[in-house]
């Protein structure tokens, strides 16, 4: 237990939080307003208030012309734009990604810097931290800060999140002094979608990343469903090749296997030869009116993907119902030319009638969507129906 | 809006739920006893006895030897095991299941009842009443029921229960004069696993039913997760044979092809010859351990339909997470002739850090699950994590 989580600073700091939320609400406001609107006493207030302006989340202006009235001018209290409230920081495998909200819960910003893979613990943390740093043109204050949310590779557990102590999570309490809550970053990804993104709004989302790896993430209800041992959403080890290639995961015949973006450009090296394609490579041939052999292997490579992927999620549609799917990562970056077989592929497998309750988008958060989740996980608190909560400190 | 819910009726069924809520806690209570755990006043407090009382959900006795004080003897109010709180009415295709729970939450029975398929729903919910006024032995008493809730074939959407007004849910409604909740039968089945039967404590139930239709329904966290429009568990119609059998859905190859009871046993007949056969002969072949041509017939169907059962399962549990896999409906009579080769499909299919964590087992409810499912309903009360809340009256 954190030595300061008593009785009395949790009473404290949900009063803090209620004269937050009042000035978000209504704007700035007096102290006699949020006297009013609290209900809180004027010695308490006057304390809260006090403890707001001095670590920066809040801060006092002088009356405005129109507002002076008769005797001594009302200073007014309002939000710090450069105070934040939540970070979150995706820990991918080869770079740092960072986002803040302030305490208005408008976002401050988001940075990211890549870095060499299998780099220390201790060295990423402390990147993450320079990039924080960077936030609000340096003028970011962490003072008010509630907690942070991080993603990280692979799945992610309540275990690993509490008791087995997470190396980053250690480090970043350590350093911020605040709770740091933690999930997958590809779930993140998902709620950040679903959230703020192509699919804010939806009360279920399914969300499939396309990148190195294929992941996913399950929203349910606007909450994120980790599921068991965190090892839901994971539609990139669904079998779509019996006795098919060898998977990662120890599998055969995974998604993952025909639709990574390693196994999409051998296909597409297999079909238009050449030097070893990249991805760039591959998207100006599929996104081109030609016809040349580059661009039929292109367009052939991408409808077979297409129609792999999107049997996937129908499957995945049927058992969760059909609703909102949005797909991300780089693959996804191929627009119509993917998205056209994922769609029909879907629309050829649920039952007729869930066909036109399925919908289809791109992911538009793109490569800050699992800080935006670690926000987001923040903000929603760790509730997640079904599964292991994610987890604060010990 | 029903005429009798204003504000004060709903503070009194407010203050009865609470008087019902203490005796179901601490057993037979005095009035004083009940006084002071409720905070009630006295004269509020003798007014909800006594209305409670008059409906039969109460008893007072008199006091035991060992109870009586000096002076005045001082009575003890009991719940009524007679008293129903909650019905659940399965309106299968062709027979009618009802079950009860008793204010102290305990069941009071269940009955059934066949009828002929396409009976109009006057006389089903006729016959729903007379089941309903068997139990108990005839004694059971409805002044204290809460509500009813029921299963209906096929998807069950908010706007069905509330606003199209179905027919069965106006008519019971206007017979007992209650809510009456409503969902799919199949997924109320998988709620009662999940919450008395195979499932009871896991937070997550995949439950698939194969009978002559094959549905299913999903608990996340503890709650029945419907879908937008009620069409989430819906196992039976992933695309098992791409190209394969039209199904009745509209779609081709679903799994409902290959694993109904007519499609099994279609399948055992073209292996085993002879007449057309019925469940039992498959079932008494498969667990015959004799080496007959229709003992091998039998073993080989099942063998093949448990194949595809579980490949679908196995990509359920990709998509939610894995966890607990309740198997129902006539054909999983078979037993571990059909289940092992589910659970051998499953574990082959599922990532190899997920195969310890799947759970497969054999539903425990039989037919009454439906009805129990429609207790659940109303005990859980409609919240649905994601979908739309199944609903009360209009």
């Amino acid at each position: 237990m954190n030595p300061q989580d008593t009785p009395l600073t949790r009473l404290r700091a949900g009063h803090e939080r209620s004269v937050l939320e009042l000035l978000r609400r209504h704007g700035p406001l007096t102290r006699a307003a949020l006297g009013r609107h609290s209900g809180l006493s004027r010695t308490t207030l006057y304390d809260i208030v006090g403890s707001l302006v001095a670590r920066g989340a809040v801060v006092a202006a002088p009356p405005g012309a129109g507002e002076r009235r008769r005797g001594r001018p009302v200073e007014t209290l309002s939000l710090n734009p450069d105070a934040g409230l939540a970070v979150g920081v995706d820990f991918a495998r080869r770079a740092v990604h960072v986002a803040a909200v302030n305490v208005a819960h408008e976002p401050i910003g988001s940075a990211s810097a890549p870095h060499p893979a299998r780099l220390p613990w201790a060295e990423r943390v402390a990147l993450a931290e320079r990039l924080i740093g960077s936030l609000a043109g340096g003028a970011l204050r962490l003072d008010a800060l509630d907690a942070i949310g991080i993603g990280l590779v692979g799945p992610v557990s309540q275990q690993d999140a509490g008791e087995s102590e997470l190396e980053p999570v250690a480090l970043l309490r350590e350093r911020f002094g605040v709770p740091v809550l933690v999930d997958n970053n590809t779930r993140l990804a998902a709620l950040a979608e679903a959230t703020w993104g192509a699919g804010a709004g939806a009360p279920d989302v399914l969300y499939l990343r396309l990148s190195h790896g294929v992941g996913g993430g399950l929203v349910v209800g606007g909450a994120l469903h980790r599921g068991p041992r965190g090892l839901s959403g994971e539609f990139g080890h669904v079998v779509v090749e019996p006795g098919g290639r060898a998977c990662e995961c120890g599998g055969v015949g995974c998604l993952e296997t025909v639709a990574s973006l390693g196994a999409v450009l051998a296909a597409f090296h297999a079909e238009a030869g050449g030097p070893a394609p990249d991805l760039d490579r591959l998207l100006d041939a599929a996104g081109s009116t030609g016809e040349g052999p580059e661009v039929v292997a292109a367009r052939a490579v991408l409808a077979e993907v297409g129609e792999r992927v999107g049997a996937v999620l129908a499957a995945a549609c049927q058992v969760v119902g059909p609703g909102l799917v949005v797909l991300g990562g780089e693959l996804a970056r191929a627009g119509e030319a993917l998205t056209r077989h994922v769609q029909r592929a879907i629309e050829a497998r649920v039952m007729p009638t869930s066909r036109r309750h399925v919908a289809l988008r791109r992911a538009t958060l793109g490569e800050a969507g699992g800080a935006l989740g670690g926000i987001a996980l923040v903000l929603h608190g760790p509730a997640s129906p079904g599964g292991e909560a994610a987890n604060g400190p010990g």
